[in-house]
Protein backbone atom coordinates (compact mmCIF):
# COMPACT_ATOMS: atom_id res chain seq x y z
CA UNK A 1 0.00 0.00 0.00
CA UNK A 2 1.27 3.21 -0.83
CA UNK A 3 -0.69 6.71 -0.38
CA UNK A 4 1.60 8.78 -2.94
CA UNK A 5 0.29 9.87 -5.82
CA UNK A 6 0.53 9.10 -9.52
CA UNK A 7 2.20 11.11 -11.65
CA UNK A 8 0.70 11.79 -15.29
CA UNK A 9 2.27 14.46 -17.56
CA UNK A 10 2.29 14.90 -21.45
CA UNK A 11 3.05 17.83 -23.44
CA UNK A 12 -0.52 19.70 -23.14
CA UNK A 13 -3.86 18.70 -22.53
CA UNK A 14 -4.27 15.07 -24.48
CA UNK A 15 -2.69 13.45 -21.61
CA UNK A 16 -6.03 13.93 -19.80
CA UNK A 17 -7.71 11.33 -21.87
CA UNK A 18 -5.01 8.77 -20.05
CA UNK A 19 -6.26 11.10 -16.58
CA UNK A 20 -10.33 10.15 -16.77
CA UNK A 21 -9.93 6.49 -17.46
CA UNK A 22 -6.88 6.09 -14.54
CA UNK A 23 -9.72 7.97 -12.11
CA UNK A 24 -12.43 6.05 -13.05
CA UNK A 25 -10.07 2.30 -12.54
CA UNK A 26 -8.61 3.39 -9.97
CA UNK A 27 -11.15 6.22 -7.93
CA UNK A 28 -8.79 6.63 -4.61
CA UNK A 29 -5.85 7.44 -6.04
CA UNK A 30 -4.57 10.97 -5.96
CA UNK A 31 -3.11 12.26 -9.28
CA UNK A 32 -0.59 14.83 -10.04
CA UNK A 33 -0.79 15.62 -13.85
CA UNK A 34 1.67 18.53 -15.72
CA UNK A 35 0.54 19.67 -18.86
CA UNK A 36 4.04 21.22 -20.70
CA UNK A 37 1.55 23.99 -22.18
CA UNK A 38 4.91 26.80 -22.67
CA UNK A 39 6.21 24.70 -25.13
CA UNK A 40 3.38 22.29 -26.57
CA UNK A 41 4.07 20.61 -29.46
CA UNK A 42 6.54 18.00 -28.54
CA UNK A 43 5.76 15.79 -31.72
CA UNK A 44 7.67 18.23 -34.14
CA UNK A 45 10.78 18.89 -32.49
CA UNK A 46 13.98 17.24 -32.40
CA UNK A 47 15.06 13.87 -30.40
CA UNK A 48 17.32 15.66 -27.66
CA UNK A 49 14.88 18.86 -27.42
CA UNK A 50 12.21 16.02 -26.84
CA UNK A 51 14.86 14.09 -24.37
CA UNK A 52 14.90 17.41 -22.34
CA UNK A 53 11.69 18.26 -21.83
CA UNK A 54 10.95 15.29 -20.38
CA UNK A 55 13.48 14.80 -17.89
CA UNK A 56 12.16 17.97 -16.82
CA UNK A 57 8.96 17.20 -16.64
CA UNK A 58 9.95 14.24 -14.83
CA UNK A 59 11.94 16.05 -12.83
CA UNK A 60 8.91 18.20 -11.68
CA UNK A 61 6.37 14.79 -10.94
CA UNK A 62 9.50 13.79 -8.86
CA UNK A 63 9.53 17.22 -6.92
CA UNK A 64 6.00 16.08 -5.66
CA UNK A 65 6.67 12.83 -4.31
CA UNK A 66 5.43 10.51 -6.60
CA UNK A 67 5.02 6.86 -6.75
CA UNK A 68 4.49 5.98 -10.40
CA UNK A 69 4.89 8.07 -13.73
CA UNK A 70 3.10 7.66 -16.52
CA UNK A 71 4.46 9.80 -19.55
CA UNK A 72 1.00 10.17 -21.70
CA UNK A 73 2.66 11.90 -24.61
CA UNK A 74 3.24 9.24 -27.32
CA UNK A 75 6.10 11.37 -28.65
CA UNK A 76 7.88 11.14 -24.98
CA UNK A 77 6.93 7.75 -24.54
CA UNK A 78 8.05 6.74 -28.31
CA UNK A 79 11.47 8.92 -28.58
CA UNK A 80 12.36 9.84 -25.09
CA UNK A 81 11.21 6.93 -22.60
CA UNK A 82 14.49 5.99 -21.84
CA UNK A 83 15.36 9.03 -20.68
CA UNK A 84 12.03 9.52 -18.39
CA UNK A 85 13.11 6.14 -17.10
CA UNK A 86 16.76 7.35 -16.09
CA UNK A 87 15.40 10.26 -14.43
CA UNK A 88 12.60 8.38 -12.51
CA UNK A 89 15.45 5.87 -11.01
CA UNK A 90 13.40 3.51 -9.03
CA UNK A 91 10.16 5.04 -9.13
CA UNK A 92 8.60 3.13 -12.26
CA UNK A 93 7.70 4.67 -15.37
CA UNK A 94 4.73 3.92 -17.74
CA UNK A 95 4.30 4.74 -21.36
CA UNK A 96 1.43 4.75 -23.72
CA UNK A 97 3.07 2.33 -26.93
CA UNK A 98 3.39 -0.79 -24.73
CA UNK A 99 -0.40 -1.76 -23.97
CA UNK A 100 -2.00 -0.19 -27.26
CA UNK A 101 0.52 -2.25 -29.39
CA UNK A 102 -0.50 -5.18 -26.70
CA UNK A 103 -4.24 -4.54 -27.54
CA UNK A 104 -3.90 -3.91 -31.18
CA UNK A 105 -1.70 -7.32 -31.50
CA UNK A 106 -4.86 -9.14 -29.94
CA UNK A 107 -7.24 -7.27 -31.76
CA UNK A 108 -5.91 -8.11 -35.17
CA UNK A 109 -7.48 -10.80 -37.73
CA UNK A 110 -5.47 -9.90 -40.78
CA UNK A 111 -2.24 -9.09 -38.98
CA UNK A 112 -1.59 -5.74 -40.15
CA UNK A 113 -1.72 -2.88 -37.81
CA UNK A 114 -1.84 0.44 -38.86
CA UNK A 115 0.15 3.31 -36.30
CA UNK A 116 -0.86 6.96 -37.08
CA UNK A 117 1.33 9.46 -34.82
CA UNK A 118 3.64 12.62 -34.73
CA UNK A 119 6.47 12.92 -36.77
CA UNK A 120 8.67 12.06 -33.63
CA UNK A 121 6.75 9.41 -32.64
CA UNK A 122 6.95 7.96 -36.31
CA UNK A 123 10.62 8.95 -36.85
CA UNK A 124 11.31 6.57 -33.40
CA UNK A 125 10.22 3.83 -35.01
CA UNK A 126 8.70 2.83 -31.46
CA UNK A 127 5.85 1.19 -32.23
CA UNK A 128 7.30 -1.29 -34.63
CA UNK A 129 9.33 -2.74 -32.23
CA UNK A 130 6.60 -2.96 -29.59
CA UNK A 131 4.63 -4.80 -32.09
CA UNK A 132 6.59 -7.06 -33.27
CA UNK A 133 7.68 -7.84 -29.84
CA UNK A 134 3.42 -8.98 -29.38
CA UNK A 135 3.29 -11.05 -33.22
CA UNK A 136 6.68 -11.52 -35.28
CA UNK A 137 4.01 -11.83 -38.49
CA UNK A 138 2.28 -8.51 -37.65
CA UNK A 139 3.12 -6.27 -40.09
CA UNK A 140 2.98 -2.29 -39.53
CA UNK A 141 2.45 0.55 -41.47
CA UNK A 142 3.12 3.90 -39.58
CA UNK A 143 2.19 7.33 -41.05
CA UNK A 144 2.75 10.78 -39.34
CA UNK A 145 -0.34 12.90 -39.06
CA UNK A 146 1.21 16.66 -38.01
CA UNK A 147 -2.08 18.69 -38.76
CA UNK A 148 -4.16 16.65 -36.70
CA UNK A 149 -2.68 17.86 -33.64
CA UNK A 150 -3.76 21.92 -34.89
CA UNK A 151 -6.83 20.50 -36.23
CA UNK A 152 -8.01 18.92 -32.95
CA UNK A 153 -6.69 21.91 -30.81
CA UNK A 154 -8.96 24.25 -33.17
CA UNK A 155 -11.74 22.35 -32.73
CA UNK A 156 -11.95 21.21 -36.05
CA UNK A 157 -12.90 17.28 -35.21
CA UNK A 158 -16.33 17.34 -36.42
CA UNK A 159 -16.79 14.43 -38.42
CA UNK A 160 -18.61 16.73 -41.32
CA UNK A 161 -15.84 18.99 -40.94
CA UNK A 162 -14.69 19.31 -44.98
CA UNK A 163 -11.15 20.52 -44.19
CA UNK A 164 -9.96 18.04 -41.78
CA UNK A 165 -10.90 15.24 -44.06
CA UNK A 166 -9.30 16.33 -46.90
CA UNK A 167 -6.92 16.54 -44.72
CA UNK A 168 -7.42 12.82 -43.35
CA UNK A 169 -7.74 11.39 -46.67
CA UNK A 170 -4.45 12.60 -48.07
CA UNK A 171 -2.84 11.09 -44.47
CA UNK A 172 -4.68 7.81 -44.82
CA UNK A 173 -4.77 7.17 -48.85
CA UNK A 174 -1.73 4.36 -48.37
CA UNK A 175 -3.06 3.17 -45.07
CA UNK A 176 -6.58 1.89 -47.07
CA UNK A 177 -4.63 0.72 -49.66
CA UNK A 178 -2.36 -1.02 -47.00
CA UNK A 179 -5.66 -2.93 -45.94
CA UNK A 180 -4.74 -2.58 -42.01
CA UNK A 181 -7.78 -3.78 -40.16
CA UNK A 182 -6.65 -2.13 -36.53
CA UNK A 183 -5.12 1.13 -36.05
CA UNK A 184 -3.21 3.16 -33.01
CA UNK A 185 -4.04 6.47 -32.78
CA UNK A 186 -0.79 6.67 -31.51
CA UNK A 187 -1.11 10.52 -30.13
CA UNK A 188 -3.48 11.64 -27.28
CA UNK A 189 -5.03 14.76 -29.19
CA UNK A 190 -6.01 11.75 -32.56
CA UNK A 191 -9.26 10.19 -29.92
CA UNK A 192 -10.68 14.00 -30.71
CA UNK A 193 -10.36 13.34 -34.49
CA UNK A 194 -12.06 9.52 -34.13
CA UNK A 195 -15.07 10.51 -36.32
CA UNK A 196 -13.19 11.89 -39.06
CA UNK A 197 -10.83 9.13 -39.04
CA UNK A 198 -13.25 6.60 -38.96
CA UNK A 199 -15.17 7.94 -41.92
CA UNK A 200 -11.87 8.68 -43.62
CA UNK A 201 -10.92 4.80 -42.97
CA UNK A 202 -14.32 2.91 -42.83
CA UNK A 203 -16.08 1.55 -39.69
CA UNK A 204 -14.85 -1.99 -39.81
CA UNK A 205 -10.96 -1.03 -38.58
CA UNK A 206 -10.94 -0.98 -34.87
CA UNK A 207 -9.18 2.14 -33.55
CA UNK A 208 -7.14 1.83 -30.44
CA UNK A 209 -7.11 4.95 -28.09
CA UNK A 210 -3.91 5.00 -27.03
CA UNK A 211 -4.41 7.08 -23.92
CA UNK A 212 -7.27 5.09 -22.44
CA UNK A 213 -5.31 1.45 -23.19
CA UNK A 214 -2.19 2.80 -21.36
CA UNK A 215 -4.46 3.69 -18.17
CA UNK A 216 -5.95 0.27 -18.27
CA UNK A 217 -2.58 -1.30 -18.33
CA UNK A 218 -1.15 0.96 -15.78
CA UNK A 219 -3.66 0.58 -13.23
CA UNK A 220 -2.96 -3.31 -13.43
CA UNK A 221 0.73 -3.04 -13.21
CA UNK A 222 0.60 -0.98 -10.14
CA UNK A 223 -1.81 -3.42 -8.37
CA UNK A 224 0.55 -5.95 -9.31
CA UNK A 225 3.40 -3.79 -7.56
CA UNK A 226 1.53 -3.26 -4.50
CA UNK A 227 1.59 0.89 -4.99
CA UNK A 228 -2.37 1.25 -4.39
CA UNK A 229 -3.58 3.44 -1.95
CA UNK A 230 -5.47 2.01 1.00
CA UNK A 231 -7.55 5.20 1.37
CA UNK A 232 -11.40 4.84 1.47
CA UNK A 233 -11.99 8.36 0.67
CA UNK A 234 -12.13 9.46 -2.90
CA UNK A 235 -8.75 10.40 -4.46
CA UNK A 236 -7.81 14.01 -5.47
CA UNK A 237 -6.41 15.47 -8.94
CA UNK A 238 -3.96 18.33 -8.82
CA UNK A 239 -3.05 20.10 -12.43
CA UNK A 240 0.15 21.90 -12.72
CA UNK A 241 0.99 23.68 -16.32
CA UNK A 242 3.50 25.89 -17.25
CA UNK A 243 1.46 28.13 -19.51
CA UNK A 244 -1.02 30.77 -17.77
CA UNK A 245 -3.94 28.14 -16.39
CA UNK A 246 -6.89 30.29 -18.37
CA UNK A 247 -6.20 28.62 -21.81
CA UNK A 248 -5.93 25.28 -19.89
CA UNK A 249 -9.23 25.21 -18.03
CA UNK A 250 -11.83 25.27 -21.01
CA UNK A 251 -10.25 22.04 -22.75
CA UNK A 252 -8.93 20.11 -19.72
CA UNK A 253 -12.35 19.84 -18.61
CA UNK A 254 -13.93 19.33 -21.54
CA UNK A 255 -11.19 16.29 -22.03
CA UNK A 256 -12.20 15.07 -18.46
CA UNK A 257 -15.85 15.95 -18.45
CA UNK A 258 -15.92 17.90 -15.31
CA UNK A 259 -15.19 21.74 -14.05
CA UNK A 260 -11.35 22.01 -12.60
CA UNK A 261 -10.81 25.55 -13.31
CA UNK A 262 -9.54 26.57 -9.46
CA UNK A 263 -7.36 23.70 -9.25
CA UNK A 264 -4.46 24.50 -11.81
CA UNK A 265 -1.51 25.63 -10.93
CA UNK A 266 0.77 27.30 -13.29
CA UNK A 267 4.49 26.15 -12.34
CA UNK A 268 8.35 26.98 -14.17
CA UNK A 269 9.93 24.29 -14.62
CA UNK A 270 14.08 24.23 -14.12
CA UNK A 271 16.78 23.98 -16.64
CA UNK A 272 19.18 20.85 -15.75
CA UNK B 1 29.27 54.63 -37.72
CA UNK B 2 29.06 51.29 -35.86
CA UNK B 3 30.42 47.84 -36.66
CA UNK B 4 28.02 46.02 -34.24
CA UNK B 5 25.74 43.23 -35.46
CA UNK B 6 21.92 44.42 -36.08
CA UNK B 7 19.87 41.31 -33.79
CA UNK B 8 16.64 39.96 -35.27
CA UNK B 9 14.44 37.19 -33.80
CA UNK B 10 11.48 35.20 -33.88
CA UNK B 11 9.70 32.74 -32.64
CA UNK B 12 10.80 30.41 -35.49
CA UNK B 13 11.89 30.41 -39.07
CA UNK B 14 8.95 33.08 -40.22
CA UNK B 15 11.55 36.22 -39.37
CA UNK B 16 13.82 35.16 -41.67
CA UNK B 17 11.47 37.32 -44.51
CA UNK B 18 12.84 40.53 -42.48
CA UNK B 19 16.08 38.86 -42.74
CA UNK B 20 16.10 38.50 -46.15
CA UNK B 21 14.95 41.82 -47.11
CA UNK B 22 17.36 43.96 -44.46
CA UNK B 23 20.43 41.92 -46.15
CA UNK B 24 19.09 43.37 -49.56
CA UNK B 25 18.93 46.37 -48.14
CA UNK B 26 22.35 46.56 -45.88
CA UNK B 27 24.62 43.80 -47.38
CA UNK B 28 27.13 45.34 -45.60
CA UNK B 29 25.81 45.13 -42.18
CA UNK B 30 26.44 41.86 -39.99
CA UNK B 31 23.41 39.85 -38.79
CA UNK B 32 22.47 37.62 -35.81
CA UNK B 33 19.26 35.82 -36.09
CA UNK B 34 17.41 33.88 -33.47
CA UNK B 35 15.04 31.81 -33.82
CA UNK B 36 13.20 30.31 -31.30
CA UNK B 37 12.69 26.46 -32.73
CA UNK B 38 12.48 25.22 -29.37
CA UNK B 39 9.16 26.92 -28.03
CA UNK B 40 7.60 27.55 -31.63
CA UNK B 41 4.49 28.60 -31.76
CA UNK B 42 4.09 31.78 -29.86
CA UNK B 43 0.87 32.66 -31.42
CA UNK B 44 -1.52 30.57 -28.83
CA UNK B 45 0.60 30.93 -25.69
CA UNK B 46 -0.55 33.38 -23.11
CA UNK B 47 0.67 37.19 -22.99
CA UNK B 48 2.80 36.57 -19.42
CA UNK B 49 4.66 33.50 -21.23
CA UNK B 50 5.27 35.79 -24.77
CA UNK B 51 6.77 38.44 -22.34
CA UNK B 52 9.01 36.08 -20.92
CA UNK B 53 10.04 33.92 -23.99
CA UNK B 54 10.37 37.80 -25.51
CA UNK B 55 12.71 39.08 -22.50
CA UNK B 56 15.16 35.58 -23.37
CA UNK B 57 15.44 36.64 -26.96
CA UNK B 58 16.01 40.00 -26.24
CA UNK B 59 18.64 38.78 -23.63
CA UNK B 60 20.36 36.51 -26.17
CA UNK B 61 21.27 38.97 -28.98
CA UNK B 62 22.09 41.43 -25.97
CA UNK B 63 24.76 39.42 -25.08
CA UNK B 64 25.79 39.22 -28.40
CA UNK B 65 26.62 42.71 -28.46
CA UNK B 66 23.95 43.87 -30.89
CA UNK B 67 23.95 47.62 -31.58
CA UNK B 68 19.72 47.12 -32.47
CA UNK B 69 17.03 44.48 -32.13
CA UNK B 70 14.08 43.78 -34.75
CA UNK B 71 11.64 41.62 -33.41
CA UNK B 72 10.38 40.01 -36.79
CA UNK B 73 8.02 38.20 -34.76
CA UNK B 74 3.95 39.64 -35.08
CA UNK B 75 3.06 38.00 -31.72
CA UNK B 76 5.97 39.85 -30.13
CA UNK B 77 6.12 42.47 -31.44
CA UNK B 78 2.03 43.23 -30.63
CA UNK B 79 2.17 41.46 -27.35
CA UNK B 80 5.02 41.80 -25.71
CA UNK B 81 6.92 45.01 -27.25
CA UNK B 82 7.50 47.13 -24.14
CA UNK B 83 9.15 44.13 -22.38
CA UNK B 84 11.48 43.40 -25.17
CA UNK B 85 12.12 47.40 -25.05
CA UNK B 86 12.45 47.41 -21.12
CA UNK B 87 15.26 44.74 -21.82
CA UNK B 88 17.24 46.89 -24.85
CA UNK B 89 17.23 49.58 -22.68
CA UNK B 90 19.16 52.21 -24.86
CA UNK B 91 19.32 49.46 -27.69
CA UNK B 92 16.80 50.60 -30.27
CA UNK B 93 14.19 48.05 -31.22
CA UNK B 94 11.57 47.78 -34.16
CA UNK B 95 9.02 45.58 -34.70
CA UNK B 96 6.94 44.32 -37.48
CA UNK B 97 3.43 45.74 -36.45
CA UNK B 98 4.08 50.19 -37.25
CA UNK B 99 5.70 50.12 -40.29
CA UNK B 100 3.32 47.53 -42.19
CA UNK B 101 0.33 49.97 -40.61
CA UNK B 102 1.76 53.00 -42.34
CA UNK B 103 2.09 51.06 -45.50
CA UNK B 104 -1.44 50.26 -45.29
CA UNK B 105 -2.52 53.12 -44.79
CA UNK B 106 -0.77 55.01 -47.44
CA UNK B 107 -2.54 51.91 -49.78
CA UNK B 108 -5.95 51.96 -48.92
CA UNK B 109 -8.52 53.68 -50.85
CA UNK B 110 -11.34 52.55 -49.16
CA UNK B 111 -10.34 53.07 -45.99
CA UNK B 112 -11.03 49.30 -44.71
CA UNK B 113 -8.19 47.52 -43.56
CA UNK B 114 -7.85 44.13 -42.56
CA UNK B 115 -5.76 42.62 -40.49
CA UNK B 116 -4.60 38.47 -40.16
CA UNK B 117 -2.63 36.77 -37.20
CA UNK B 118 -2.38 34.82 -34.48
CA UNK B 119 -4.57 34.94 -31.69
CA UNK B 120 -2.39 36.72 -28.95
CA UNK B 121 -1.82 39.25 -32.03
CA UNK B 122 -5.82 40.04 -32.50
CA UNK B 123 -6.47 39.92 -28.80
CA UNK B 124 -3.45 42.54 -28.14
CA UNK B 125 -5.37 45.33 -30.26
CA UNK B 126 -1.77 46.13 -31.44
CA UNK B 127 -2.68 46.96 -35.25
CA UNK B 128 -5.76 48.69 -34.36
CA UNK B 129 -3.75 51.61 -32.18
CA UNK B 130 -1.32 51.61 -34.50
CA UNK B 131 -3.52 51.87 -37.80
CA UNK B 132 -5.86 54.59 -36.05
CA UNK B 133 -2.75 56.61 -35.34
CA UNK B 134 -1.85 56.53 -38.96
CA UNK B 135 -5.65 57.37 -40.07
CA UNK B 136 -8.79 57.97 -37.47
CA UNK B 137 -10.99 57.54 -40.10
CA UNK B 138 -9.21 53.91 -40.80
CA UNK B 139 -11.74 51.17 -40.10
CA UNK B 140 -10.36 48.14 -39.21
CA UNK B 141 -11.08 44.39 -39.34
CA UNK B 142 -8.74 41.50 -37.51
CA UNK B 143 -9.16 37.95 -37.76
CA UNK B 144 -7.30 35.30 -35.79
CA UNK B 145 -6.41 32.76 -38.77
CA UNK B 146 -4.57 29.75 -35.92
CA UNK B 147 -3.99 27.18 -38.73
CA UNK B 148 -2.19 29.21 -41.17
CA UNK B 149 0.75 28.89 -39.29
CA UNK B 150 0.48 24.56 -39.03
CA UNK B 151 -0.35 24.50 -42.86
CA UNK B 152 2.49 26.42 -43.90
CA UNK B 153 4.99 24.79 -41.85
CA UNK B 154 3.41 21.66 -43.42
CA UNK B 155 4.28 23.01 -46.74
CA UNK B 156 0.21 23.11 -47.35
CA UNK B 157 0.41 26.35 -49.53
CA UNK B 158 0.02 26.14 -52.84
CA UNK B 159 -2.71 28.18 -54.40
CA UNK B 160 -5.21 25.01 -55.01
CA UNK B 161 -4.25 23.28 -51.86
CA UNK B 162 -7.98 21.84 -51.55
CA UNK B 163 -7.46 22.32 -47.22
CA UNK B 164 -5.80 25.42 -47.00
CA UNK B 165 -8.38 27.18 -49.45
CA UNK B 166 -11.69 25.40 -47.23
CA UNK B 167 -9.63 26.68 -44.31
CA UNK B 168 -8.84 30.09 -45.55
CA UNK B 169 -12.50 30.56 -46.92
CA UNK B 170 -13.66 29.66 -42.97
CA UNK B 171 -11.59 32.59 -41.83
CA UNK B 172 -11.88 35.30 -44.09
CA UNK B 173 -15.79 35.00 -45.24
CA UNK B 174 -16.09 38.41 -42.76
CA UNK B 175 -13.14 40.11 -44.49
CA UNK B 176 -14.87 39.65 -47.68
CA UNK B 177 -17.82 40.91 -46.56
CA UNK B 178 -16.34 43.78 -44.75
CA UNK B 179 -15.09 44.39 -48.13
CA UNK B 180 -10.97 45.61 -46.74
CA UNK B 181 -9.44 46.64 -50.01
CA UNK B 182 -5.81 46.36 -47.94
CA UNK B 183 -4.96 43.46 -45.65
CA UNK B 184 -1.90 43.05 -43.32
CA UNK B 185 -0.22 39.51 -43.44
CA UNK B 186 0.24 40.56 -39.53
CA UNK B 187 2.36 36.92 -38.99
CA UNK B 188 5.72 36.36 -41.01
CA UNK B 189 4.39 32.65 -42.09
CA UNK B 190 1.44 34.04 -43.53
CA UNK B 191 3.43 35.44 -46.70
CA UNK B 192 4.12 31.48 -47.39
CA UNK B 193 -0.02 31.15 -48.01
CA UNK B 194 -0.62 34.33 -50.24
CA UNK B 195 -1.65 32.78 -53.14
CA UNK B 196 -4.11 30.95 -50.86
CA UNK B 197 -5.52 34.29 -49.76
CA UNK B 198 -5.22 36.42 -53.15
CA UNK B 199 -7.56 33.69 -54.77
CA UNK B 200 -10.05 33.79 -51.47
CA UNK B 201 -9.92 37.30 -51.25
CA UNK B 202 -9.85 38.26 -54.88
CA UNK B 203 -7.02 39.86 -56.67
CA UNK B 204 -8.11 43.64 -55.97
CA UNK B 205 -7.16 43.16 -52.45
CA UNK B 206 -3.39 44.19 -51.35
CA UNK B 207 -1.90 41.94 -49.48
CA UNK B 208 0.98 44.23 -47.02
CA UNK B 209 4.00 41.30 -46.05
CA UNK B 210 4.45 42.79 -42.72
CA UNK B 211 7.99 41.58 -42.57
CA UNK B 212 9.55 43.09 -45.45
CA UNK B 213 7.44 46.47 -44.51
CA UNK B 214 9.54 46.67 -41.19
CA UNK B 215 12.62 45.59 -42.79
CA UNK B 216 12.76 48.70 -45.29
CA UNK B 217 11.58 50.99 -41.92
CA UNK B 218 14.14 49.34 -39.81
CA UNK B 219 16.98 49.77 -42.42
CA UNK B 220 15.63 54.02 -43.08
CA UNK B 221 15.37 54.23 -39.09
CA UNK B 222 18.93 52.72 -38.35
CA UNK B 223 20.45 54.90 -41.40
CA UNK B 224 18.55 57.85 -39.37
CA UNK B 225 20.36 57.21 -36.20
CA UNK B 226 23.73 56.96 -37.68
CA UNK B 227 23.87 53.35 -36.90
CA UNK B 228 24.95 51.58 -40.20
CA UNK B 229 28.40 49.54 -40.57
CA UNK B 230 31.55 51.40 -42.70
CA UNK B 231 32.65 48.19 -43.78
CA UNK B 232 33.30 47.65 -47.36
CA UNK B 233 33.09 43.81 -47.56
CA UNK B 234 30.10 42.19 -47.39
CA UNK B 235 28.55 41.78 -44.24
CA UNK B 236 28.04 38.59 -42.03
CA UNK B 237 25.25 36.08 -40.64
CA UNK B 238 24.76 33.93 -38.09
CA UNK B 239 21.81 32.13 -37.53
CA UNK B 240 21.33 30.34 -33.44
CA UNK B 241 18.14 28.21 -32.36
CA UNK B 242 16.82 26.68 -29.63
CA UNK B 243 16.19 23.38 -31.15
CA UNK B 244 18.63 21.11 -33.48
CA UNK B 245 19.54 23.06 -36.37
CA UNK B 246 18.79 19.81 -38.46
CA UNK B 247 15.04 20.59 -39.00
CA UNK B 248 15.86 24.65 -39.24
CA UNK B 249 18.11 23.95 -41.82
CA UNK B 250 16.06 23.05 -44.90
CA UNK B 251 13.19 25.51 -44.46
CA UNK B 252 15.89 28.10 -43.48
CA UNK B 253 17.63 27.88 -46.56
CA UNK B 254 13.82 27.70 -48.36
CA UNK B 255 12.97 30.91 -46.81
CA UNK B 256 16.47 33.03 -47.64
CA UNK B 257 16.83 31.67 -51.03
CA UNK B 258 20.94 30.49 -50.01
CA UNK B 259 21.79 27.55 -48.16
CA UNK B 260 22.84 28.36 -44.67
CA UNK B 261 23.19 24.46 -43.11
CA UNK B 262 26.62 24.62 -41.47
CA UNK B 263 26.02 28.23 -40.55
CA UNK B 264 23.44 27.41 -37.56
CA UNK B 265 24.35 27.01 -33.79
CA UNK B 266 21.75 25.52 -30.90
CA UNK B 267 21.93 27.93 -27.85
CA UNK B 268 20.04 27.25 -24.47
CA UNK B 269 18.30 30.53 -23.73
CA UNK B 270 18.57 31.35 -19.91
CA UNK B 271 15.54 31.57 -17.71
CA UNK B 272 15.91 34.99 -16.06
Amino acid sequence: MDERSIGVFDSGVGGLTAVKRLRQLLPRENIVYLGDTGRVPYGSRSRETIIKYAREDAGFLLSRGVKAIMSACNTVSSAAIEAVRETAGAVPVFDVVDAPSREASAVTKNRRVGVLGTAATVRSGAYIRALSGFGADIEVLQTACPLFVPLAENGRTAPDDEAALIIARGYLADMLRFGADTVILGCTHYPLLRGVIAKTLGGAVALIDSGAAAAEATAARLAGLGLLSSRSEPGTAEYFVTDSPDGFAEPASRFLGTDIAGNITQVSLSEN
